[in-house]
């Protein structure tokens, strides 16, 4: 397996991971990523460079997402919360820059029952999605992502 | 990490994959799933028992649900198909046997323009979704729903 | 009063009640309702043989259906369960055969948030509709039909 | 048994019941429940003793609802005509007095094509419906109430 | 500050505040009204002469605004409950009798989900609504109007 | 040409015409009708009999309609405001009393731009419709019932 | 009364009235207008003097609505069929020529169920309607017209 | 003329032609369909075989279009009843299976009021669609599914 | 069989088929229909006379359809292009002349993605529809009317 | 620069610009065209040679447009009026003749709030759009369309 | 009554409050909110210390949110602008981070005719709101938050 | 000709242009807007000076344009890119700093299929709109905007 530099990419309100509600979201933070990739991916986790990024600004967001086409980023997994609904900027930007991406949610949003929820403007233009599983989704989404960057690789 | 019994349940259309459209989806049928969770998972993988049923028919794949809760199955790996879209019936049944289920999605569901294929029936009834990676899709679908009932147990 | 035989006809997730959430429906099963009918109607029960069929396939319920108009069926009180919402088959089947019908629900329909659920399709081929009382919808609904088709005789 | 004091209630248009196009309603009016209702309950019928009310004014019926509260009333049979439809205020009425109340309609109301009486806003405060039966709705409406109200009592 | 004769005005279901849901109201009704408006306007409170009127009928209540422009009323504070959003023939009487009136709502009407209490009919023509302060929402109402009447003098 | 006792009937916030806005609606209220029918119709003015009734409650309106059924009324030329627009209840009474009614309307209705106001609930139960023409509208309703119940006797 | 041009238009399939469907519109054709007038109007019909014109195209009968602009038309009575639901252009029209114009139905469009034809694109431009009395709309439309524009003389 | 394998293919409801309404279809059912071809076309007929398959199971239906890939079907004519409007999955099957197809039905299904009836979910995936001419629609479909055949062959 | 006189009518763009993108509709004009209709129907065709009529204008179009009420036209095949979709004028135009009428499409209209083609207004007043043969699309309507044709003769 | 000839085409209600409403749009008509391309593009507008066409047709417009493929037509500028919103003809009739095309609207039709207006057939089939700079937009229509055009020669 | 540090926090175009459009919103800025204060709460306004935050930035605004979970502040008076009816973030941010917070608005914004202004995305994350008093409304927000908070201390 | 500034507005994903896709944009960048201007508008261009601002961040343009307020710009073009569609905090900037703006965009945004994009919500402040030549929408963009800034002066 290749190595890769893959960007985590956290959207508003996604910055207190850990702190905020742990009785829902557990006391983990995004701090314990790699230890769970390690668990997931074994000695291939070693092979995978992390950055992390967070932003509450939708504008912020895009400048990061632009910089990546200048600094050996890999591939993006990219959890933007709200702005997954609400922001046509960040898809446009994610359908112009075509680096490979991998939608995350911690929470199962298909199953919230909010009609604006259930509409996702970046949703057309990544490879895939995890949704559910927890900080976990990070991790899954990351293994995707790799296996995805392998094969193309090949 | 304990044993599950975890069912992969495909739905309408979904009987022939690895012969249809190959240039699409390759020539690998659901017997790869094995090897693949196995690249996937390493020793973990022989934790799983895997079972596969499939039908082109909504009340079939309400039966065989059904019958879930007299033998010993511990999850479901579910994709619907097209019933995603358009059947409450199977909805109401992930609603009632409560089985814990992970749907899984070989392309990107969320990324095609139908209004309809927008609208998910039974997700509000799974533990989370994974989507848009080929057949990798039910291997980590498989994965993470170990690590759910895993957790569960503990 | 005349004799009639009835049919009760269960769609989809209803083969299982009195198992099924016993907290919810009771333990009663479908075996009870000659006894909740009896108490309802008195000796005027015996005057109504009851058949049961339960099939979680659209085709199915539509094949037994048509099968009503060669073996002497009187009429029947159907409960299609999701069907009920989403299948424009059955509608078609009922309006076709013109077997007297009467709707059934365990639960009050109406009183259910999903916006589809507010939509019934086979509820214009139907005599009424009887909803919100539990098993006792059933018997309630043999014993308006009764009624009904005694006054068509006359 | 135990007894019960039932309030019928009709809403607008609902006044006239027996002289209003008796070639579809019949010549029998409200005056014939007590009948109707030994028909059906047999010396059960005994049990129950009914009041009427009927108003074509939205607010007279919520007055009367709320009188409820002290007068002694067991439950309600409503048949709200038009208000079922368009009367939010009818629908918070039943949602805070919290009386047993039975949703009837003299005719099948799911089959009639208008988009508007597809909607039913006090549905969701009833215990259930019965619907297409003329005045024996009203009926079976006493009868399905009085089996809640003594089942509850036990 | 002038004084000022303001109606208090109550629509539908809202009758027996302090004995309706205690547990979640509180057990103060309209009575306790004038102590409140004091705590809040200290002396001005004398100001201010308070009216009530409270009725289920959408007929009366356009009736007792159209009657304020013969008997001194100098404003309106209305909480017409689910009239606000239904009755355009209230928003209709609000429009042409153009008392200087305020919208005042007991619970955050913002806040529910039911999307029918999303539309405000009368909201286009009031000079604006307090809401979501229990009664004191009333005397936050009334404490609004004063200083707004007491501008347009100046 | 026979004669006729028609009925005009106001609903909610038409209390008032001839004091209401007198720089819009002029300084003539409905005791010019009749003076404005000779102007119309000559001596024929002669021949019809004209009751007025106004009312702003919904319920009374419907009780009147009601009425007409005993009381030797001949036609009907209604204006409902803005119960035009949300009385299922009153559409229901014009429907079942089936008394030859014409709708008026003061301002041209169609030219409103509220969405609201452009769904007419009792338009499909009265024979025509005169609209935009001030009191004039009543008064050529009145002419246009005239001539359509001389028609019908014929 | 002063004297007026009037133009009565027809749009689409109005060319053969009296011909079409005799058995719902009569044999009398728009020739009989002159002695529907003078029934209607008496002796002030003689001041009126009425052309007519007809065309199923759109762009034809904006063509003679411009003419207008220089031919001495006091005003139009238009019944646009079709036009009334779809003809922005037409709509337009009457917008920069400002006409006054009467809109004529034959029959009671209110009352018909498309959904097409409860959208009235020209309605936002006319004094008033006239609708349902067959021809005679037509008649008390040139009537109401003459009066508006006699009104507007003084 | 080549020779081809025709499928002839009913969905729900369309078991039962020839018995069913006999006062609408006429009492001839699809064993008529070779004398009709005949008719139609003449000699040519001898070159097409016709197989039939009926089912009231949506899942059976895609079976049956499953298996025409390893049997030498060369084209279906399609009625799919009801399945036409809510069939997601018989739409992909049609999609992935390629097999040319022309749609056909008895009535004209533009001429229903019905919304739901509007939608055509299979119309993307055939070549053409003939409708309303009764049990002929299936001859013209085989007809014109013969000729685009041959061509192809060319 | 009889002989009848058949109106082919094409709406806007459609008078230079043949001429235009020949690499999707061939060379073939609207000349090769009789050799086409020969191949199709054998001798029968020399029972049909053809008649062509094409026009960009809504107007011609119904002002040509009104015409065959006089001319001894025995049937029309109509290919109204984008009319079919807006002409509300066009469709009341086939309501009340009432002459038989096939519907006919060169390419396959259900299966184009945009909202505004799903909806054929013409659609409800017309017998049958063929849609997505070409060319050969006329000649199987032509056939079809025919047959209709002489059906109601006998 | 090469020479072009351009043909500017208006459509319904814009016949008579520079009459119509001086005080909004001037006092300037079409002819002044020539002159404000002079002061737009100096010299260069010698190079373009421009035709105009109005007609309140919408079929003389599509005729006008067909012709343009033979009489040596460069490019269009058009403004459809109202026709932009309703003509789905209009918009095909773009879509085959593929003749180069700038929208041009006088007024900014963006800032218009009906909802009718705010959807454009034609813009899928044009270059670009030139809106809001009222005579004037039309010159910068041809300017942007000349640049086109040149380079497209290059 | 306890001291209380009260965020006032203004959206996007808030920031020149005084000196935009003084013929609407006076001259006076939030300057003046602390004398509105004691003017309105006497001698009270003294426990009340305000800090003031204001951003045109999404962002930004969360940010400043979620600094107040540790520094001391008590509550939140927020005017969102226009992000009160697009931002899902800052909805989401007041859903996790809990502080009370009261909704303010200058203009009466259910008064406003724009659908998109009609959704308040925040509303249901909030304790109340008052809107439609000017600068007034602030110092009333602050007067309603203080005594919801002195209520939950008590 | 006056002299002005002008200010070039770009929004999301537009820091990139001359970059970003060349095979679709070409390869110049906004620094060749002078020299494209200089084309366009000969010694004009002189008169014009312009700056240049891009933000990914709605707050940031929003703060932008607030500042143009002092800084002597006389008007402003403006490409909001996705923003045009959802920034409503953006349309009530423009709303309130009243100053001249131009919207320009590179492609036809009316030529998009998505339904979101055929919603401007800043285009109902805007002067007028240019879209669809490539960067040459800027340059006529500056020169349309500086005719109407003459214009104004004169």
């Amino acid at each position: 397996m290749k190595s890769f530099n893959i960007l985590i990419m956290n959207g508003p309100n996604l910055g207190h991971l850990g702190k905020r509600q742990p009785e829902i979201y557990g006391t983990q933070g995004m701090d314990n990523l790699p230890a769970m990739l390690k668990q997931l991916m074994g000695d291939n986790a070693g092979r995978v460079t992390l950055q992390h990024f967070q932003s509450n600004s939708e504008g912020a967001l895009i400048d990061r997402l632009e910089a990546t086409r200048a600094d050996g980023t890999s591939g993006v997994v990219l959890n933007a919360g709200a702005y997954t609904h609400t922001s046509l900027a960040l898809a446009d930007c994610l359908a112009w820059i075509k680096i490979p991406c991998v939608e995350a949610h911690i929470s199962n949003v298909l199953a919230r029952s909010e009609q604006l929820r259930q509409r996702s403007l970046i949703g057309r233009h990544v490879i895939g999605v995890v949704a559910g599983f927890g900080l976990m989704s990070y991790a899954l989404g990351v293994q995707a992502l790799a296996m995805h960057l392998q094969e193309r690789e090949e």
